[in-house]
């Protein structure tokens, strides 16, 4: 039998999904991803929420046949209540995912919608029709599909790392049986690097706290415990390579221009926001966008002061040595070719969307 | 009686001197300030050594009037022993002072002098033979002088702040009888910002630990104490400004142009170093200088965990109102006006020095 050069990679991801983004579509458009499944996770929405999303994705995208996967619900240790009393000792958060009420300061972006964990509020691109969710939790469907391709299958997770922890407690042969881990989350030293109202918005999540990142904030305790397991190869992609990009409505526009349900889906994102996500699924297809990146070891704070969920690194040689990963930071990307290879995947053909038509944009 | 418009600035200055540096005598040079006392602290050297520099520096100046007072020993909970636990569970520190046996990574910067703390060594600038530590500890002076001139009195505190926190212990008045505090210490976004093989090495301190500086985590809990005093006005000099700045070998040519005893124990230095010290001392004198500056509250991290140490930062609305104090902190300052500003006060007239000879440079 002969193969291409380049076979298709497997991936699985898994994402707080809080709004058609253009991260999943990225792998479902290129011919070198072969996705096993999306899961869903909470974090800056409740998974139910964030799993109507993944469900809806697949369907504008035309992929039916891929499962949409329930990840983890509650991080493992980590809790509304037990953040109200953080924030009384140390200062309010900028932002707290599913448990933010409103901004401390006046922000761009919408008002966060507060509710019970198994309330769903209607999608903005429609509700899912036809996709269904997978029964079985995300952890267990990533312990069977990496028995079956053992070493073959990716992991990229750009929301909290609650379903990896559990994954790695109830198994603890599931890293090593991973081909590589990319995740989204942490920050090491960002600067905000544009000028616009949202990057200085955005700017007030790090400038008082430049190691404390979203994902990782919500549920330390899962971090340091997928920080701790023998992956073998783990991408970091922290906030800092992300302050020089921005969703501008120039780059949207040349994002959707094709008009396909996936774009008129995307057209309906609010602009501004850094492409952190995109930036994890675009240069694990293509790392030669990554033009600055560091081998550092990794860990997260658990301890339930000032620093907790702040992310710990070290140059090789000052780490402690207690399982913290060697990973490699990525800490700047070739932006230009960054936001050419959006434009060109998401705007190439697609499959034939599946469920309710696709709202115009704005819609 | 007629009065100048600008009479002297009343201040007390505090510094772990471990060499001679251009920051106590800039103070000497001006005729805007009027200096109560120098105070020697424990951090880079123990203070006894530390205490030996300022006798000395008041002999070359020619300043032997003035007090040279005798700071604190040892941290107020800190600890050798407690650091070395610390490190095993968090990681190596690059500098811990008088701590310190040796660098993890290969440097440009001599190898430390470890020893006990009553232990003073010979100070390559000859050692003081005239003029006498105070009796009275610095803590004890600054209550005292504070008294005599409630409202009049600047510190600037380039070093630990256990002494501080000591005179607010004993004192709860002391702050709030403080003009203003100035102090050198502590990190909050540091980047790189020269290119030299000193700034490279410089950035060790910073990199992978963006609010954690020697000066604070010498004595986290002094620190907190400080941070949390009714100062009518603090002013920070975090690392931050310093990375625009470095004693190169021609700056430092020209701040010793003028070959007075000063100028000859000046020129002992070793190049490299950012120019921490200076910095406040010079802005202190000059706000002009300051380019840049937020108005942030500020605290310390008491936890004995991975942050121990570290600087907390608030934009206001964030504090958590624990007592933590506003404060004026530079971010930037213009450096050829500062490195103009240090020629110009370091190469004029000095009075005549006493004891030893000034050895010529290098010796």
């Amino acid at each position: 039998m002969t193969q291409t050069t380049n076979p298709a990679r497997k991936v699985i991801v898994e994402d707080d999904v809080s709004g058609f983004h253009a991260a999943f579509p990225l792998l479902l458009q290129s011919a070198e991803a072969q996705v096993l499944g999306f899961s869903a996770i909470s974090g800056n929405v409740w998974r139910d929420q964030s799993l109507a999303y993944v469900r809806r994705m697949l369907e504008i995208t035309g992929h039916p046949e891929i499962p949409a996967l329930p990840g983890s619900v509650f991080p493992l240790l980590n809790s509304e209540a037990a953040t109200e009393r953080w924030e009384a000792l140390y200062g309010k958060l900028v932002w707290k995912g599913a448990w933010s009420r409103g901004w401390v300061e006046e922000t761009l972006q919408s008002d966060p919608r507060y509710h019970a964990h198994d309330v769903v509020v209607d999608l903005p691109i429609g509700n899912p029709t036809v996709v269904p969710a997978s029964e079985e939790h995300a952890a267990l469907t990533m312990l069977r599909l990496t028995r079956e391709h053992p070493g073959e299958v990716s992991i990229i997770a750009t929301g909290p790392l609650t379903t990896l922890a559990l994954a790695q407690s109830l198994d603890p042969g599931f890293a090593s049986r991973v081909k590589e881990l990319v995740y989204m989350g942490g920050s090491l030293n960002p600067h905000r690097r544009r000028d616009s109202t949202s990057a200085h918005q955005f700017a007030r999540e790090f400038a008082n706290s430049p190691r404390r990142e979203f994902n990782i904030r919500w549920d330390p305790e899962a971090a340091s415990i997928v920080m701790r397991s023998p992956w073998p190869r783990v991408t970091m992609i922290p906030v800092d390579p992300s302050t020089a990009t921005e969703l501008t409505a120039e780059l949207l526009a040349r994002m959707t221009a094709a008009g396909t349900p996936l774009c008129r889906a995307l057209a309906s994102r609010h602009p501004g926001f850094p492409l952190w996500d995109e930036i994890a699924t675009a240069t694990w297809l293509r790392p030669d966008l990554i033009t600055e990146s560091d081998e550092l070891f990794i860990d997260v704070n658990t301890e339930f002061g000032p620093g907790y969920g702040d992310i710990l690194s070290w140059a090789p040689g000052y780490e402690p040595g207690l399982g913290e990963t060697r990973q490699t930071v990525v800490r700047a990307i070739d932006v230009p070719a960054f936001e050419d290879f959006l434009v060109e995947l998401l705007n190439a053909p697609q499959p034939p969307a599946v469920g309710l038509p696709v709202p115009a944009a704005g819609g």
